[in-house]
């Protein structure tokens, strides 16, 4: 039987070797084979693996990771062994081996393909498609959420680098960024460059050292006087450059997420506090910590308040009227920050559950701060800041999780009571 | 209830002021805190953990330690409800929540410690504590292995940075080197820069982004025309340099692990296959990798064989001369080394396990090759040559895996088949 | 008569820091004051001067360049001593004294004007004013041979560092690139992009430690497969990429000085032979170093020879005809290249006068070759190729120099002739 | 003729291939041919004339360095020309040919020389060649002028790089500070860790481009909170390590000259105001940067004072007890930094001369403040703290070139009128 393996084998490295496409039980074959490999033993076998998936035609590739479910669950016979071992005597050792044996073995597989070469970055790729194929693949949530652990563990806030980029960065890295920004689009490389040069722009972003030149995340900063109320005073090309000594406030205007296969793996509160940290030892005069964000989801919100008793004035007018009323959208708006939430009790908005999330408390709201057409469409032009205060980061966070309690300065509060009226 | 929680926190931060020690409890208390904080979000807490743990006199320590086998064990209601649920309907979802509820609470605790300063390199630190006190510890071999799982994640070969030491490495890290030298011991930085600097040698190291300036493992090159039968004729200060772009063979002549706390972790199969195509492309005349290696359970295992039958009067005569016949010395290594295994069916030889568990074979042995007294008592100062056939790599390890069979060449199975006589 | 000067320098230390403007007259006493002391003494002086400079209307500018030549002039006193002395016994000391002696103070000012804040490159800066304005001042040739002379010993070939300029090189940098091009326009970042990113593309440049941000000289690289005939062949967006590895030819398409400062100093031989040893290790495959190549001077040429016996017909055929017939072009290319001469002697077109004063020959000349503007008002669209033949540069040098003999291969000599006819 | 010209070269060429020593004469033909080079052409001339000096007998190498005082010297028919055109007529174009004309063309042979592999550090080494062999060589000193004159222009301090020194700098490179230490002996890798590991220690180097991998000079810093009065408490592997934050002064205690070749060119002035700079601006608590420096020329001045009518009797009692009487040394000491100059009106003291000619004050003097057998030796074991008072730099160096007068504490000024008594 070993000799018929070795044949086809020889087979499988000719077809490699012709370059023909692989079938998708091939690749669950060298699959389950890598999975078995010590760690570390087969950089080779890893190589091919990745290398067939991604020269594989779409269904076969869909057909893979349809395959991974099946294919490389955890051993039924260990399993079934150590769950009778557990239900007879639940001690350490019963459990460790209950853990070890309900872990799929796609797990071992995931670890091994970290071997091949730029293994790292083409695992996240792998959860793009992923992502991108959801529904057409069996078992998608299982299989993504056994990708997310293993990524969750290798992408540790412990190994992430923090890196300023400026705008003597590479022009492969920028021309990134540029592709990234998420929240305000950066439309060429002048643009760019008026984020980067000015003495009082930062530009942060994590990376790890398994993709060495993917920026993870990154986030935008402006260093001004005070709290800016539209997004135009931070991106005008003509404002007048705040020299960093003199600026009391660091404003975060745009947060960006760079790799989709690593959505839900959270950096985002860390480059948050760590950018802090680093801009409080650089800049003593630093007093204010705050962004200016959007709120993707406000305008939904209204439409769904449209007969609410109490509300639903106050929202027909913001609906109807262009500008909105700047009193009813702040009522609106700060109603929707402090008390709104998902199915899951989660603040709704999900720029605010990011930064709620963090701690941060709802601090201002300026109608009008953005004029653009995603921003009228998603908040009929208005924005938020959200206060880091680094004292308080850590109550309003338990106060959250604890009540569901939102924590808002007082004018925010009076904001929403006005609109509760 | 909070209130007295915020009391307790405040006195706590106190004592962390006033640098008073802290005890196990305390610390346990904190890392149940940890452990349930969401990923990446206290790394404050995790810096007073660390620091208090390492600050705390050793039974502070061990009781901390022991303490976390029961303190951070899984939520019991959980797991109790994810076995049923499981039993119930051993579908994907019934396993990925079986196996998200075995898993100790104390992994999430180690992932957030990572946050501390210095985190990766301070719980490899706990761990090498863990493996001195091991016999005081409740349940050490669970809370190791459970590091051990978190730490082969972390450690993943994919991550592991290979480089280059030479006399042009900082001395910091050179240091280190003479340090951890554990095969053929470094006297002073004269004899390190004899290993260094001439255009013969080579050394190479792993490390990790998490433990910057630690090596995780090296190995020292010999760059020769022919397989050496000698240490001497690697080290001696007088012998002839071979020019780099002559030599044919590179000789493997020390391997050592740096890192008690990283013990078990795979790193020297990848290390040595990464020197292999490194050496290869930097220089293409070479055509044999090969060790120089000691055989540390060779003595003991020939005192076991004093009253063999078979190869008693060998064992006899090389116990009782010195120095011992060679033949008689081959003999027995060689079967040793063929042959010999533990209970759980592995080579007897620690080292040989490595070497043959990478797939390498026994190339020749070398009665007299290592003067040194620790060579005597160990294997009378005999050494063996493994070759690295990468041809043959994958099969010897296959068949060593399979059948328990050792690779052996031709002259080697011969010396055993004498010894067998 | 101290107290004054120390008076003096007390209201000039005011005026600097009140940032009133200096006066020539000031900056020539402050420079003066510096020539004077010690090397490596004075930073803040020379820090004063060249702020002060640089803050200074034009007109005071200017008045200071002409004062140098006058106010930092040898010292007559010590100057007729040592002709004098020569003049009575010519011996090696007298010779030395002649020589220092007869050296310009304002030399040991630029030497200490260096010292301040990147002195080299404001020193470079000040060497284009003067280039710019050299009919307003007074003896310009002089203050600026004594600048090149000064320049020339710093610029020494044997300090500047040698680097590839990629698609990963800092934006601020490639944006200079994009500035400095002076052969090819590069239109924006994506042209760029292909002249850097793809795998058959290479630009280098040379840096000095003195001005580490800014690039001296660059020269961009096509690899091919045969010598190239046009330069869309080279720069069109769809053009196959050629492997490295199968490239027989490096095309050297561009070279740019990037600092007027620097003009007349002589980077641009070394930078080729450099790029030339550098490609040839890294890729052995290469056979064939060529430029494709700009012929500035060809119209005002062809335009001289319109009355000429032997050359008229060719040279009003060539004028008149849109587009210009190739064979009378090639004629009256080749001839030009290769015999045309300015009233020194020198080779009369300036790129020829460069790459033929490496060593280079006259390969090939290709009518039709670039369509833009420029080259049809320069060249009629044609180019020229240059071999760079490293068997030959040296011989082809020497018989230039010599006899004023211009390389050319066997078909462009016979293009000439039939050019003669 | 060129036909024989060329017949040489191949000659010569074979020479070189049969790697034959090459005569002085050889040598000289070749550096008048390199010479006349055109800058940045001929790299592999000058390789083959820098190895093939490196590689002649000490005789041949030798006769080379003479030949170069005549073979290349001034064109004489050039010189004579331009000494007689500017006595016709004096102007700046005249006068600029004569410095021209009387430049040796051996400046232009050496400014082709840097263009050999590790050029700059070859010319050194020859410079240091020229010192040990000066009195054998014909006009050594005009030779050693005209190298002088080129490594000053060089080496000038706007070129020099400021770095760092510790002990995680390659160990290569610490292995020359512990050769080079010229003034506090290092006995081996533990002193030298001493000097550099403790966070109250600094070391800090002068480096230029052209010589990458060598240090120029170092000096050895001491953050302390007073002034030291002997070279134990600075010293002492026992001492208490300072905390940066709290030192009020640094002490200079060491400055070593690294290359022998680049003596005379003068960096030791910019070396300790950078590294003054730089430690203002990292730890603002530093109030006072001081030496603690020999006093090499001591007891040759006390000796030469034996008959003095006023200071004879305590010069003998210095020079006749052990250990000597503190008060007299005192006064002694005193009188000689203040007052004792050379015959050129230089003071007298070689470390003085550096440090009061860069503008420090004597500070205090310490009887028995060093008991090395050397310091014995040179100055009864006595040692001198040099002030760099930042703002008193300029007036004392000006005060010492125009009077001559030493600026000295009011302390030490007693203690010298003592010593007139």
């Amino acid at each position: 039987m070993i000799a018929m393996v070795e044949a086809g084998r020889d087979l499988l490295r000719a077809a490699i070797r012709r370059r023909d496409p692989l079938s998708a039980d091939r690749l669950l074959t060298m699959s389950e084979d890598l999975a078995r490999s010590p760690p570390g033993f087969a950089p080779a076998l890893a190589e091919q693996i990745l290398s067939g998936y991604e020269a594989a035609p779409e269904t076969e590739r869909r057909a893979f990771l349809s395959g991974l479910a099946v294919r490389l669950a955890p051993d039924p016979v260990r399993l079934e062994r150590a769950v009778a071992g557990f239900g007879r005597r639940p001690d350490p050792a019963a459990l460790a081996e209950l853990h070890a044996a309900s872990e799929p073995r796609r797990q071992q597989l995931f670890r091994n393909l970290n071997l091949a070469r730029d293994g790292t970055t083409r695992l996240v790729r792998l959860r793009t498609d992923l992502g991108r194929w959801r529904r057409e693949i069996d078992d998608a949530d299982t299989l993504d959420a056994d990708l997310a652990h293993l990524l969750s563990s290798w992408f540790n806030a412990g190994f992430l680098r923090l890196e300023r980029i400026d705008w003597s960065s590479p022009a492969s890295l920028l021309r990134k960024i540029i592709a990234y920004e998420a929240v305000h689009e950066i439309g060429d490389w002048d643009e760019l460059r008026r984020r980067l040069e000015p003495q009082d722009r930062r530009c942060y972003a994590f990376f790890h050292s398994g993709m060495p030149d993917e920026p993870l995340i990154f986030v935008e900063v402006a260093l001004t006087t005070g709290t800016p109320r539209s997004i135009e005073s931070l991106l005008s090309p003509v404002r007048r450059v705040c020299p960093p000594g003199q600026a009391q406030t660091a404003v975060f205007y745009s947060i960006s997420n760079c790799q989709d296969g690593l959505r839900g793996i959270p950096f985002g509160s860390s480059l948050i506090k760590q950018v802090v940290e680093l801009l409080r030892a650089e800049l003593p005069s630093l007093r204010t910590f705050v962004t200016l964000s959007p709120m993707p989801g406000l305008r939904a919100w209204v439409e769904s308040r449209a007969d609410d008793p109490v509300l639903g004035a106050a929202a027909r007018a913001v609906l109807d009227v262009d500008p909105p009323p700047a009193d009813q959208l702040r009522r609106l708006a700060a109603t929707y920050l402090l008390t709104a939430k998902s199915g899951a009790g989660q603040v709704l908005d999900p720029v605010g559950r990011f930064h709620l999330g963090n701690g941060a408390c709802v601090h201002d709201i300026h109608p009008g701060a953005d004029p653009s057409a995603k921003a009228q469409r998603q908040s009929f032009g208005a924005m938020v800041n959200y206060l880091y205060d680094l004292g308080a980061l850590e109550r309003n966070r338990a106060r959250l999780d604890r009540d569901g309690a939102v924590a808002g300065a007082r004018r925010v509060r009076a904001f929403a009571r006005r609109g509760a009226l």
